[in-house]
């Protein structure tokens, strides 16, 4: 076996072969069916951990590992080094997911995880949107207008028709270039300020890298009754973007119940005032239809069960399209008592 | 910058390039100036972790990760899949290993690990040898006489020159064997049964694959009272190789204290029995001279500083050299803000 490893540009070769509409549909499947017959003894994804340092620059790598008991074990790892866009040129966020058969611990596939990272936080959002948002034609958004505010909004078109999709960023630039970024939707795109965004979406997503003890950056203003929440920005203690009334007011459903309690809007409340995950909306979808019409958050944080399923979505169509680079990584089976084998081989000993 | 990629013929191609013997003794020295220099602000090893599981077949797969503070990041991934070599003819232990630089969360390297394991756990028995065992010419015993034997042997020779080997193994083919895998040593290589090796030998290593519970595999019988046991298998909670009385006599010196007290030896001793760490011998190396004549034990559980030191000397080497495939990971920095900017370009959007 061989270990195939998907660069930037393969990824880019496996979305346009399989068109990237029909690639969220298919995560978006992934992902539900997934949860719908999550079983903790099965899919086991423990908590993520990693390093956080002050040298050479602030950053962070960490890791972020998940199982399919008897198939599969994927584990990111994701670098988090602000200062890279400005001082090198390259993505803030870098990342990687390793895909390894669990018959043999073999390292399957390699892939770049940074576009998959993105498409899987709308996916993620996409599900919990498909069962809590109003039904028909929905108004979308986003407080927060970087990279993911784009992959919030294509996910949640996959899922609901848009009319429209207002953009509030504390950069200017940032919310007005939002149009042009999503302009392959065909639906219309406005800068506006958050106090005004607020009160004129069915579905709000916010996406901020606002600091911790900085949020919220949603104003507590008046908003439609039936207001659907992806709280998608906080990860990391302290930081927040919800105002705490509209958390009150809301059915808050976390991805992972105790990462929110930790990093996520959940840090706000009070445990019993947490409602159902995204499992258990998946799971028993018709006992939260009731919740269209109520105001409901999507408190998320990050999976590494969204980045399993998303990284064997990609590794199917890799091998069906030959896309990505094949490496003799593992040493063959000569001798498994001498280490030297292939060495020896080589040398002539 | 692109992500170096070394499969185990790119491992060979350096070691035939660079020389076994030498990179033994580069890969000593490395681990030497890195324990030397050790201090735990800057040298950061967390406990691994893993998944064990019994589906398809018993196996595990676990992370090792470890940070040089300002510098790099190893993440070194291990499977064990006893059920490999019978089954499908490759070996039961894979590793590979990603080296991350921290100024940017970029993957470096990843490189096959197996052969670097084997060679890491050779090299930190040499290092604890240097200190301890008694000086001039040594015969070297081994009980289990697999793959790591030949590191362990190998590696001990860079240290000590040494007069012979013995080898025990349950399996006689194993223990008959090793004289043809060390061959390239020059030096007699014999097998005898573990009850008369001990008495005869001035360095024992025990790198058995007993089970839990099933040991001691060396027999309390007299041995010279110089004697220094490099302890290698004992990695499993009741997975032990030596007898207690043994241990009782010795200084007992572990790699990872927590983790010896949970998986190596130090499981049968009382923690104020234990002895100096591997870091402080080398910090303190005159201070355990005098122990070159009496009984020690190094407790051997494996640590993930020694493969940070490896991948970095291995890394340094592909990369002067030319060796390994290069491949285009991370996406370009064109726009951080838009996901799907690789993608556009492609199809013209």
């Amino acid at each position: 076996m061989q270990t195939r490893v998907l660069g930037a540009n393969d990824l880019a070769d496996i979305v346009t072969a399989v068109g990237l509409d029909r690639l969220l549909d298919e995560l978006i499947e992934a992902l539900v069916h997934a949860l719908d017959d999550h079983d903790e003894e099965v899919l086991v994804t423990p908590d993520r951990d990693g390093f956080h340092y002050e040298k050479p620059d602030l950053g962070l790598l960490e890791w972020m590992p998940s199982m399919e008991l008897g198939r599969a074990v994927a584990i990111k790892t994701v670098g988090y080094h602000p200062t890279n866009p400005v001082q090198r040129g390259i993505p803030s966020v870098l990342a990687s997911t390793a895909l390894y058969d669990t018959a043999t611990g073999e390292l399957v596939v390699l892939a770049e995880a940074t576009l998959l990272t993105a498409l899987r936080t709308g996916v993620a959002s996409a599900v919990a949107t498909d069962i809590l948002a109003r039904d028909g034609e929905v108004a979308v958004g986003v407080i927060g207008a970087g990279a993911q505010a784009v992959t919030q909004v294509h996910a949640i078109s996959r899922v609901r028709p848009l009319s429209r999709v207002l953009a509030a960023d504390a950069s200017a630039a940032n919310a007005e270039s939002l149009g042009e970024r999503l302009a392959f939707l065909g639906v219309p795109v406005e800068a506006v300020d958050a106090e005004r965004l607020v009160g004129q979406v069915d579905v709000l997503c916010t996406c901020t890298s606002v600091d911790p003890g900085q949020g919220p950056v949603v104003p507590d203003v008046e908003h439609r009754p039936w207001l659907h929440v992806n709280a998608v920005g906080a990860d990391f203690a302290g930081k927040v973007e919800l105002p705490r009334a509209l958390l009150d007011r809301a059915l808050v459903c976390p991805d992972v119940r105790s990462q929110c309690i930790a990093e996520g809007e959940c840090q706000q409340l009070p445990v019993d005032a947490i409602g159902p995950d995204l499992t258990q909306l998946v799971k028993h979808r018709a006992r939260y239809d009731v919740h269209r019409s109520t105001t409901t958050v999507f408190d998320s944080t990050g999976w590494s069960l969204e980045d399993l399923v998303a990284v064997e979505v990609v590794a199917a169509h890799a091998e069906r399209l030959g896309i990505g680079a094949l490496i003799d990584l593992r040493p063959d089976g000569s001798d498994p008592y001498d280490p030297y084998a292939l060495i020896r081989r080589r040398v002539g000993w």
